[in-house]
């Protein structure tokens, strides 16, 4: 059993029958989860959430039905942690609508996930300490680095180029239980695409520039993002940022660098603010006339909503974008 | 140089050169390929395209824009080849933004990959031999297996429990190149989502049980069902596949068992047609009184087309669809 996750949900629980006892509307307060509400924070040189606050009271039916969710998650959880068990946030998800309380049922599964989120924060425990999952990501690390992974079957001790094919090797839910035995590598390389990633292993660019290759499959899972910090603060690796030139991409290298909106709670674990962008910059689509595609509108607006980020108000994103 | 892959592709631009030269209108036949033109081949006890064909000719704008796209990919491919590189499907698509002649250019990655595998089924000869791969897949297997994987760095031996971690051994794009070595194995066990296969990873369901844990990811990638088939046929090993219960994890059964709709082509070197479904039936959901989920549109359309799909015409499946 978990015990610091386990009193923690049961602390948040206690807190809700008291407000009852005492006659008061139950509530929970939570920092406004928005970019609107992230700071940077000069000691840490991430974003993390700011001062504005958001309360879910029962005093109205969205809230009261906002807090139900809570209280029949904080039960599945306390009662997975007490029979050790683990789930998935999908699993979480679909888990919910077998609840006696049709009420408590949540409607897609961005809420669910969203509601794991809210209790980390109120509780200040990760989610990992609720022996929730995500989804496994499929990213990977190729290069000189070896490792010893803590598996239930025991340590395994893996170089990461000798003792895998060329897939890599596949990144764990819980980076935590990965200990850095040795390694002769340079730098870091994270990869958005999977294409890229292919290419560069099978040009042998991990053998040539003695980099670490981690392919961030898009936007990158937090156990991506958490070994990605550790390669750079215990080895002292610098890492760059390789992305594609589209809008989305900014976005990709922001929630490596900076520190993600979703999960400001957790930035000074999981983002690197010594993390260099290398990817195709705007400019250079019309200095090096590369071709280049028409922007859709999701685009734009995803353009429009960067310049409006306070992780991008500086001179050079504000030029770029 | 990849000599077979590059006499095909030219053999079909002489045809194009040839049928100018007759002064003929150039065009293409390929079968259709949609599910009312997919038989059931006795003799390998998979689905592959019938004897229905549809014809791209460049008697109309339609028709001829579609044989200069496959023109142009010729002409990027034959050059990839002469070169020795690789690209990815998504890559092609991307790629052709920059063709000098505007109408060539895709206008979806949809378009690319169809047009991928019409160039397949015309040539007879796979898209690995073009040195096209997919976007990595990120599935992965665990089990009691030893293989070799044949890398550009030499042969790599490993064995699929006690050499990875938890995440198992990446299943790499191009599974021809793994060599199977050892294997104490009962049993090959598929498994659709990444929350299962962890949670049977977790109790050590591989370890117990001596199967080879393989993870789909959803609909899975060829690869992965290539590597299943191997499984099955050189280690005359059973195969399970384990699904959700919902209209889409018929299909992806219908894929690893049957062969797919989209690459019928294939179905002789990808399907497995001795793997077993071991999922959640649809009468189990109302035996166990299962809770379930309200079925969306897009779900019922799903089993409505599955009825008409020919490999789901037997009394199991129309049964429990």
């Amino acid at each position: 059993m978990n015990s610091k996750g386990h009193k923690k949900l049961i602390e948040i629980a206690e807190k809700f029958y008291d407000q009852f006892m005492e006659g008061n509307v139950p509530s929970m307060q939570l920092p406004t989860r928005n970019k609107s509400n992230i700071v940077y924070d000069e000691d840490l040189k991430v974003w993390v959430y700011g001062e504005k606050n958001t309360t879910r009271i029962a005093n109205n039916i969205g809230g009261a039905t906002k807090l139900l969710k809570a209280s029949f998650t904080i039960e599945f959880l306390t009662k997975q942690l007490n029979e050790n068990r683990s789930s998935t946030l999908r699993e979480l998800y679909y888990i919910s609508e077998s609840w006696r309380e049709k009420e408590a049922k949540f409607t897609a599964q961005e809420e669910s996930n969203q509601l794991i989120e809210d209790l980390e924060i109120v509780s200040g425990v990760r989610r990992e300490d609720f022996h929730m999952r995500p989804e496994e990501s499929g990213a990977t690390v190729i290069g000189p680095l070896k490792i010893e992974e803590k598996t239930r079957r025991g340590e395994r001790e893996i170089h990461c180029q000798e003792d895998v094919g060329e897939g890599g090797y596949q990144i764990p839910a819980n980076t935590d239980r990965i200990k850095f035995i040795d390694h002769s590598a340079d730098f870091v390389m994270a990869v958005e695409t999977g294409g890229m990633r292919d290419r560069l292993v099978e040009n042998g660019f991990d053998e040539d520039y003695n980099s670490i290759i981690v392919h961030l499959k898009g936007q990158p899972a937090r156990a991506t993002r958490r070994l990605i910090k550790r390669l750079n603060e215990e080895l002292s690796l610098p890492v760059l940022v390789f992305t594609d030139g589209d809008p989305w991409s900014y976005r990709i290298f922001g929630s490596v660098a900076y520190g993600s909106v979703k999960s400001a709670h957790l930035s000074p674990e999981l983002a690197t603010p010594a993390a260099q962008f290398v990817g195709i910059q705007p400019v250079d689509i019309i200095e090096y006339d590369l071709p280049s595609d028409q922007l859709a509108d999701a685009d734009i607006n995803a353009l429009k909503s960067e310049l409006q980020d306070p992780r991008f108000q500086n001179e050079y994103w504000t030029k770029h974008l």
